[in-house]
């Protein structure tokens, strides 16, 4: 764990990510998976937005395509960069879980130190919902706007970024779990919450209509 | 597109595949990024199971656990390489949109070879849910049965797998929409739905039991 420390994840080959996935170092794990899964969403609907931009037919929507592909770029960056944050903040819990407890003092700071680093890690899955549900706004202006060829993309996107705010909170969750500040907890599960339920409503709703569009005779 | 055809995408660092994946190639597109979240899935499932070989308290699960790795290995591996097979699919249809059709004889050509080249099309994402979901099964048998540190990537691993599910069937439906050969349709239209009712129901099982896991008091 220690070595990972020093390491962009983003700057690895897929195969080699995947594979420290699978492995037994506990970070990255599933928060940095959220946020990769976020940025693959956010990936196609910029594709979305490109496949549209100079097709003759959507001229008139070109701004509206150019908007988009920009704000997803910031969304994109920021969510790598959450794969990253996410990997740091579980190794600062994991630290804190390894300080002493040898006397009344020690175990005093230990926890501490341990309630102040799960709040960080319980920070960093909020920002991949927020982000996450902002890119599921972005998108949803693709719907009848952009190329009809790539309305399954459409579909794929809202799906990642659906899983993405579902598999961060549960991320939030393990940590709050062991949060002991309740007005903290409280606060931060009503804002996961309300995200969750917004996001998996917008999402659902994008998922239906791309369905619904793509119908066998 | 016909520059990506020789490229490995497992190869590509992550950061240049969301930026690919964001462009305005077509390919790679929502196909292969559900074989990607499938494969995150997948190796999220692995961890895991090896955060749980080792431990005094889940010795008697190691063997459980190892045949878990196992299985997952081939099936991650199975994956990978539906994101490149999902672009060559791709690029065959691409490619015949492009056949000549100045004439009654170049025309029917060129509606054969679509005709096969959507088939195949629409082979690959069948494949990506049917390994998803055989991946959901195997993730089933580490409830209970594996390291609680890591429920909630359980959790997780089961998101992206029904991700990856649905974004597939999406991949596999607008092919279908253009074949006609009706009773090659139906059939894989069967086959899909099914594989699709049967990933959603296994995954969301697994997600509630997670999320009812994680109470915060």
């Amino acid at each position: 764990m220690e070595s990972s420390k020093n390491i962009k994840f983003t700057n690895y080959a897929i195969k080699e990510f995947i594979d420290l996935l699978a492995s037994k170092e506990p970070a990255p794990g599933g928060g940095a998976a959220a946020a990769l899964v976020g940025s693959i969403g956010v990936a196609l609907s910029s594709m979305v937005a490109n496949l549209t931009i100079g097709k003759e037919k959507f001229k008139y929507k070109e701004e509206l395509m150019k908007e988009i592909v920009e704000k997803n770029e910031k969304l994109q960056k920021e969510l790598l960069d959450l794969i990253e944050k996410d990997t740091e903040a579980f190794n600062k819990v994991a630290d804190a879980l390894k300080l002493p407890k040898n006397n009344p003092e020690e175990k005093e700071k230990r926890k501490e130190i341990l309630e102040n680093t799960l709040k960080e890690a319980s920070l960093v899955p909020l920002e991949v919902m927020k982000k996450s549900l902002e890119a599921l706004k972005i998108l949803e202006n693709t719907l009848g706007n952009s190329n009809p060829n790539a309305v399954s993309d459409i579909g794929v996107s809202a799906l990642c970024l659906k899983s993405a705010i579902q598999s961060a909170w549960l991320n939030v969750k393990i940590n709050l779990v062991s949060i002991r500040d309740k007005n903290f907890v409280n606060e931060i599960q009503r804002q996961a919450e309300s995200l969750l339920e917004e996001g998996i409503q917008l999402a659902d709703r994008i998922y239906e209509e791309v369905e619904s569009v793509l119908q066998i005779s």
